[in-house]
C-alpha cells in the first residue's frame, strides 16, 4: 500500500476523527466527532467531502448512532439507527456512494443475524470498518488498473479533488498518479482550482505536494489555454454518480473540461468505485444536481467578491455525457457502458 | 447618450481622476493621479483595465507627461514625452488599444504643426480629450449596431468586464445591453466571475446593478451547466486584440466559452472598437499573451487559497479562433473577417 502522510477518517473509541478539509491548506486539523448529527453536519459543510469518503463517513455516522443508542431492545435500537440513516441520507443529493453505503447499513440492520443490541452495535461498527477497508483496497485497485495509462513523465490534468482526501485510501483519479510516482514515472499534474469551493487549489495541490508529486495550479477558465499551450497527455477526474448509460455527474466544470479535452484529442477518463454506479437510472438527466448557497460564489473566505445580494446560479455538479468519456477506471478494470 | 452613475476617467486641472477598479465593489473610490508613472502603475496593477479604457488612460498619461514637462525647447520636450510613451507602452502586452493610442500620440508629436512647447502641451491634451470623446461615441455606436441582436427579454452571457468600466463610455459587449435596457427590452445578463481577478463578479455585476439591469453571477466552470439548464440567447464578449483573420485575444476563459457556445448553437459575438484590430498580424498565434503573477491565483484578497509556493500557470488571455465567432460588433457595423 502507498504510504500517505495524513488520514482522512478513523474510528477512535466511540469518536470519529476526521481531517477538517475546510481548513486546508492553511491548517491540518483533526476534529473528533461524537454523534451522527456531527457527521451529517461535517458532510453538509464540506469538512468531509468526495463521494467515496462521504460514503465511509456515513457508515461511521451510523456506527456512532448505534454506539450512542441507549435502547435496551432491538425495536427501539433499530428505530434509533434508522433515524440516523434518514438524516445522513438527506445531507447531499448527488453523490451516490452515500446512498449505496446507507443501503448496505439498512440491509445489515434488516437482515441482522442477531437481535441482541450489543452484538448488533458491534456488527454495525465492524461493517463501517469493513467499508473503510474496502475503500482503501478499491483505491489501490483503481490505481493499479489505471497505472498503464500514465506514461513516463506524463502530464495529467485533473479537476477538483478525487485524490486521497476524497477517499479513505489513495483516491480515485489520483490513485494511478500515486502509483506512477511510486514506480518512478515522474508524473506531473495540472489541476484546476475548482471554484467555488476551490478543492483543486486547496486540496489536490496540497496532497500532491505532500507526496512530492509535481503539480501546477490553473484557474478553471485557463483549461482551454492549457490544452493549446502545454502538453496534456490525459485527463482523469472522479465521479459523484454514474448513470447506466455512462453519463457522469461530477464537480461543476467537468463537462466543459471533457468537451475541450475531446476537441484537443486528449483522452478523458473517469475513475470511480463501483459504488458510484447507479444502475437504477438510465441517463445523467435523471441525476439530482445539488445547488448550493449563493454565498459560496459571492464570498471567498470572508472576502466579499461580488455585490451583496447579487443573484447567483451555483450548481455543485454538472453532467458529462458518456460520449466524451474514453473509459471508466474501476476496481474491476477499465470499463465501458452500458453498465448493468 | 446613456446616463451612467460613475465615471471611469476624467481630466481635472493637471490631474487624472480615475475610479480605482481594484476596490470595487466594496468601495467606490476616485483617485487623483499626477504623473504618467502613476498612470503606468494604475494600468499594470489593474486599477484601470479594459482594453479601450487602457487606451484612453495611456493618452492621458502622455498628456500628464507633457503637462509636467519642464522642458523649455521642443527637442527636450519631445524627449520627455517620448520617454513617457515608452514607459506606458511597456505596461501590458496584449491589449491593442494601448498601442494604437500611443501610436497616435507619437504621430501627433512627430507631425506637430508647431514647435512651441506650450502650444504642443495644449494640442496633446486636446488629443487625449478627443480620444476619450471618441471612445464614448464608439461605445454608443457599438451599442446601436448590436441592439437588434438583443431580443425582448434576451438572456445574454458575457465574460469578464467589457462594460462601461472597461471604457470611457457605455462599454463594448455591454453597450447593446444598456441600450436594450433603455428601450424597455428587459435584458437579463449572466456573467462568469472571471478568475483570477474576478472582473465579472466585482465589476460587471456591480455596474449592471447600478443600471438596474438583471444580472446572475456564475462560476467560470458553471458555463457548461448554464447552457444545459438555462436559456442563453446570445454571448457577447469584448476583445483585447483582434488579428487580421478574426482570431480574438480576450480574457482567459473566452476560448472555452466560445467552444461551448458553438456546441449549444448559441451565437457568439465579439464587440470591440476598430482600435482593437491589429492588421499587422495575420492570426491569433502571433498575439503576445501576458502571463501574470502566480499570486493572482494563489491568493484572493489576502486570503491564501493554495499551498504557498505551488507552481501556477496564469495566462491573462487566451485566443479564440475566428471560426467560433459569429460576428464582430464595431462602431462601423457588424463585420466579418478577413479584416484590412
Amino acid at each position: 500500500m502507498y504510504n500517505l502522510k495524513f488520514s482522512t477518517i478513523s474510528w477512535d473509541k466511540g469518536k470519529v476523527k476526521i481531517l477538517d478539509q475546510t481548513l486546508l491548506p492553511a491548517k491540518v486539523y483533526y476534529q473528533n466527532i461524537q454523534t451522527h448529527l456531527g457527521i451529517a453536519d461535517a458532510i453538509q459543510n464540506l469538512k468531509i467531502r468526495g463521494a467515496p469518503l462521504i460514503g465511509v463517513a456515513a457508515a461511521y455516522g451510523v456506527a456512532l448512532a448505534a454506539y450512542n443508542s441507549k435502547a435496551k431492545n432491538y425495536q427501539k435500537f433499530k428505530k434509533d439507527v434508522k433515524a440516523s440513516i434518514d438524516i445522513l441520507k438527506s445531507t447531499r443529493p448527488t453523490g451516490y456512494n452515500l446512498f449505496s453505503t446507507l443501503k448496505r447499513m439498512t440491509q445489515l440492520l434488516n437482515d441482522s443475524p442477531t437481535q441482541q443490541v450489543n452484538e448488533l452495535k458491534s456488527l454495525i461498527l465492524q461493517e463501517a470498518h469493513l467499508i473503510k477497508k474496502e475503500d482503501e483496497e478499491i483505491c489501490q485497485k483503481i490505481g493499479e488498473n489505471g497505472l498503464h495509462l500514465i506514461i513516463n513523465g506524463a502530464h495529467i490534468l485533473t479537476h477538483c479533488n478525487a485524490g486521497a482526501l476524497a477517499t479513505a485510501g489513495i483516491g480515485t483519479a489520483l490513485a494511478p498518479v500515486y502509483l506512477a510516482k511510486r514506480d518512478g514515472k515522474k508524473p506531473k499534474v495540472f489541476v484546476t482550482e475548482t471554484r467555488p469551493v476551490l478543492q483543486g487549489a486547496r486540496l489536490t495541490a496540497w496532497e500532491l505536494l505532500q507526496a512530492e508529486i509535481e503539480v501546477t495550479l490553473i484557474c478553471d477558465s485557463a483549461k482551454g489555454a492549457l490544452f493549446k499551450n502545454k502538453k496534456v497527455d490525459i485527463c482523469i477526474v472522479g465521479a459523484d454518480r454514474i448513470a447506466k448509460n455512462g453519463d457522469v455527474a461530477n464537480k461543476i466544470g467537468t463537462y466543459t473540461l471533457a468537451v475541450i479535452a475531446k476537441m484537443h484529442n486528449v483522452p478523458f477518463y473517469v475513475a470511480a468505485p463501483i459504488s458510484s454506479f447507479d444502475n437504477t437510472i438510465l441517463s445523467g438527466a435523471q441525476i439530482p444536481i445539488e445547488e448550493r448557497s449563493p454565498d459560496e460564489v459571492r464570498k471567498i473566505g470572508n472576502f466579499e467578491i461580488a455585490p451583496r445580494g447579487v443573484e447567483v446560479f451555483n450548481p455543485a455538479f454538472d453532467v458529462t455525457p458518456h460520449e466524451y468519456i474514453t473509459g471508466y477506471i474501476t476496481e474491476n478494470g477499465i470499463q465501458k457502458p452500458p453498465f448493468n
